[in-house]
C-alpha cells in the first residue's frame, strides 16, 4: 500500500530535483494539497512554459526570454568589459551584488581534461570571437578557485595574449565576515600570498 | 535586474512549500531547465490534477482517489480495529511499517483549547459515530506525545468508557537504534515509567 497514484507520481517528480529525497518530496506534495486551486494552476502552467520560454542569449549565453538578454540590450552598461562566469546563476549573483556594470559571458562549464571537457566543448570559442569582433577592453574571469577554474582562466588568458585586452581574475581570499577559525588552509595560503600592502 | 519572469514566477511558487527559501527555490528552478520537456509536461499535469483527483475517504478521512480509500475497501483487513491518527501521512507511515492490519481514522488535527480547536472541529464526532454504528472491538490512539495529543487521547478514552470498546494508545519511549545520549529527559522519564518487566 502506497500513497494514491497522483500523489506518488508527484513525489517521483519532486525527487528528480537536486537534494530532494523521499521524505522531502512527500512533505512538498502534502503541502500542495493545502494550496489554493488557483496557485496550483499557475504553478502547473509556469512549469509547462519554462522550457519554451527560457532561451539562451545569442550574445552572452545567459538565460533569457528573448533572443538577446536584458543585460546585453542595456545601452547604459559598459559593453567593453566582459565578466566570464561558469553558469547562468553566477550572473544573477553578481547582479544581486549590483556593483558590476559591464556585461557577461556564460561558459556553461569549465575546461576539464580529466572529464574530457575541452575549450571547444564550452562557450570559449564564442567568447574569443566576441572579443575579436567587439571593442573589448577588459575580460574579468570570475570562475571558482579549483583546478578546472584555474585551467580555464589560464587558457583564456593565454589566448588573449598580445590582443590588446586587459585580462584579470577576481580576488580569492577570506569571505567578508567569515570566522578565521573555519577557513580551510588553501584559502588561508592564497589570502597570504595575495596580501595587499597598506603602507610600508 | 532579476531572473527572467518565468523563472522568477516559478521561484515564488516553490517558495510556498515548507522549508523552501530563495536559494533552494532558485536551485530547484534551474534544475528544471535541465529536465526533458516530457518530464516537465507530466510534472505540470500532475500538479494541475492533484487537487481534483485527491479526495478524503468517506469512512476514515484518509487521502484517496475514490470515495472510499483502498484500506477501507480491503476486505482482508480487520475492520473491528481502528487506529486513530492525526494526519493522512501518519497512515502511510504505518502502512510502510506494514504490520498493522486494521483500519484507520484520520482526525485532521488534535484538540487544543489554547488554539480554540475543540473535539467537534476535528474528526472526532465521525469517529464516535463510526464506533457506535460499526462493530468496533479496539481503538488504538496513535497521536504524538504532547499536551494536545494527550488531551485528544483522554477525550476519546473518556467518551468510550462503558461502550464495550477496548481503548489503547501506542507506546512512547526510546526509538529503536537511537543513541541514549541524544534522548531528551521527558522521553527518558516516560521510558522509565513505562518500563516492562522481563522477570522478577
Amino acid at each position: 500500500m502506497n500513497y494514491p497514484k497522483t500523489i506518488q507520481n508527484l513525489i517521483e517528480c519532486f525527487k528528480k530535483m537536486p537534494g530532494v529525497g523521499e521524505k522531502t518530496a512527500e512533505r512538498y506534495v502534502l503541502s500542495l494539497l493545502e494550496m489554493d486551486e488557483e496557485v496550483l494552476e499557475k504553478f502547473s502552467n509556469y512549469l509547462k512554459e519554462i522550457k519554451s520560454n527560457i532561451k539562451r542569449c545569442k550574445i552572452c549565453n545567459n538565460l533569457s526570454e528573448e533572443d538577446i538578454c536584458s543585460i546585453c540590450q542595456d545601452s547604459t552598461r559598459d559593453h567593453s568589459t566582459i565578466c566570464v562566469v561558469e553558469e547562468p546563476k553566477n550572473v544573477f549573483s553578481f547582479e544581486k551584488a549590483g556593483t558590476y556594470l559591464g556585461v557577461y559571458h556564460v561558459l556553461d562549464g569549465l575546461i576539464s581534461p580529466l572529464e574530457g571537457i575541452r575549450p571547444e566543448n564550452i562557450n570559449i570559442p564564442s567568447l574569443l570571437k566576441r572579443i575579436e569582433e567587439e571593442k573589448i577592453k577588459e575580460v574579468i574571469i570570475a570562475v571558482k578557485a579549483c583546478v578546472e577554474g584555474e585551467t580555464t582562466a589560464m587558457y583564456i588568458a593565454k589566448k588573449l595574449e598580445n590582443k590588446n585586452v586587459k585580462v584579470s581574475k577576481i580576488a580569492y581570499g577570506i569571505p567578508l565576515g567569515a570566522d578565521m577559525g573555519y577557513i580551510d588552509s588553501s584559502t588561508l595560503e592564497i589570502s597570504l600570498e595575495n596580501r595587499q600592502q597598506i603602507h610600508n
